[in-house]
């Protein structure tokens, strides 16, 4: 069986293991996730539980288990339902779309989302992340049965978006990269070689202020992970440590309609004219995030056997 | 006056100072431009250049001088007459385009530029790199008087682009990203603090089998490095070595119209159609990279004191 690392704040940055809400600390100094996963990960198999007591996980402050600088590699339009509240046809399309956040909008799995006051269409993304674990210098064919050596495990992710930046400006980096745009963890779930199937076992829910906004099924997911990380190796390469993030189910604030997405991709309507529509459109929406919101997310194996925590953040505007 | 650094193969990795074409090594390993920075820099200054032969340059392997992994941050659509052929208005927009190339698209300055051979239309975009000098953590306010504060140097850099799938896939980090799609080099030039004014005056020119394709200068940058970095610091960090490309100017082998490019930004047109109908569009365009084309890039003052140095590419379909 794999286990439920952490990262937290105990007079420094320090990692542990998580089991039955006691957190094990982690003998060494692990400054990154890839130097935890290089020398921290055999250690931490080796705690004695019996000999130690722990810390109360109710008592300690996570950190994100993933570090920056890091890759932030994403997926797009990758669950049906999310396909068509964005004003997309349902089904698979014929190419994983692919875009980038930059590493600085990884923010804490308990830290406040800082938005910045100009953004008037804020909204969430719950998704699974999954950690790369060794280099992938050149192009590898990536199955379940060999994906456990690929992927070191998996986290959650919300790909905090601000809607006006994303779709007005076309390219979606800068709205989707805002500082705390990124929270990740509390758990990095590491899995043993045989767990690599339970990436299409996850169960994922958000909501907001205790009202369930998203709740899907990563078996739902169009582009399976093991072909999206087939595709990608084709293209770029991967570090370990690395995030890639597998795609938001449908529910989020955004409701667009063919009309509108269209009108927004349009390259010749002027900005002025997109961002008035944009607000139209959205204008009796009342679920983008406000201030003080509080935003739960929650991913978990089917079977109990992973739980990736609980991650809560509060919106903030500043 | 700053200095001309590049690094080269010599029984392994090294850096060196170029000067009237011998390279002077600079002693020490410095595993990343972010190591080099921080500790080879005092180094390569106090070099003394009378009591050491040098290599000939003519006889030296170059490298790019900037390491990955690192942050590649791009600006698109930089120039008036590259907007114009891509389709756009020529003046300035309401807003700074950004999008990001994977760190693995860096190439030596020399070394081949390998494509899929599921490329039709592969374009060149020579552009000048930023590269940071010191860790950005927060909003900065960069002027002409502090921008030496945060930028070490320039580089020369082409932005090898895969039009086919930049186009039709809407985001454009996987069209950007293929390995070998960011040549860098040979020349990394360190400004000394008095010399940030340069970056508005550096003459760019890319030829293809020695037809000169693109000549433009600096000062006709859209969104200049102070306030894009200005801009940038807001949203997001940098860490010493990552790289800014300021955008390219006119001249690539991409020739839209507005029509072209209003189809192919229709979410709604079928990406079969898009692929028929931009090759379609281009079919008459010989301009577009073939297997063998050797494609040169230079950068240099207009006063002759910084010059990037010869970057020489050549195109293969693997």
């Amino acid at each position: 069986m794999g286990i439920h690392v952490v990262r937290f704040e105990d007079n420094g940055t320090k990692w542990g293991v998580l089991e039955e809400g006691r957190v094990y600390p982690v003998e060494g100094s692990y400054l990154t996730l890839a130097d935890f996963l290089k020398d921290g990960v055999s250690v931490a198999k080796e705690i004695n539980k019996e000999n130690i007591e722990g810390l109360d996980a109710n008592q300690v402050t996570f950190l994100s288990p993933v570090t920056a600088p890091t890759q932030i590699v994403c997926q797009g339009a990758n669950y049906s339902a999310h396909r068509e509240e964005a004003g997309l046809q349902g089904q698979r399309p014929p190419f994983n779309l692919i875009f980038t956040k930059a590493a600085s909008s990884i923010t804490g799995p308990n830290n406040d989302i800082l938005s910045p006051t100009h953004v008037k269409l804020l909204d969430y993304e719950i998704e699974v992340g999954i950690i790369i674990k060794q280099e992938i210098l050149q192009p590898i064919t990536v199955t379940p049965d060999n994906l456990a050596e690929y992927v070191a495990g998996f986290v959650i992710t919300n790909d905090v978006s601000a809607r006006d930046t994303q779709f007005t400006e076309g390219q979606w980096y800068k709205g989707k990269s805002f500082r705390t745009f990124c929270p990740v963890g509390p758990v990095l779930y590491l899995i043993d070689k045989d767990e690599a199937h339970y990436i299409h076992n996850l169960e994922l829910s958000l909501s907001v202020n205790g009202e369930i906004r998203q709740a899907a099924h990563t078996e739902q997911l169009l582009f399976k992970p093991e072909e999206t990380l087939t595709e990608l190796s084709g293209l770029m390469s991967f570090y370990p440590g690395d995030l890639v993030l597998t795609g938001t189910p449908g529910g989020v604030a955004l409701k667009l309609s063919p009309e509108d997405l269209d009108l927004l991709m349009n390259p010749f309507v002027k900005l002025d004219q997109k961002v008035e529509k944009l607000n139209e459109s959205q204008a009796s929406n009342t679920n983008y995030l406000k201030e003080g919101d509080l935003i739960t997310c929650e991913v978990r194996s089917s079977d109990g056997r992973i739980d990736l925590g609980k991650q809560q953040n509060k919106v903030r505007f500043v």
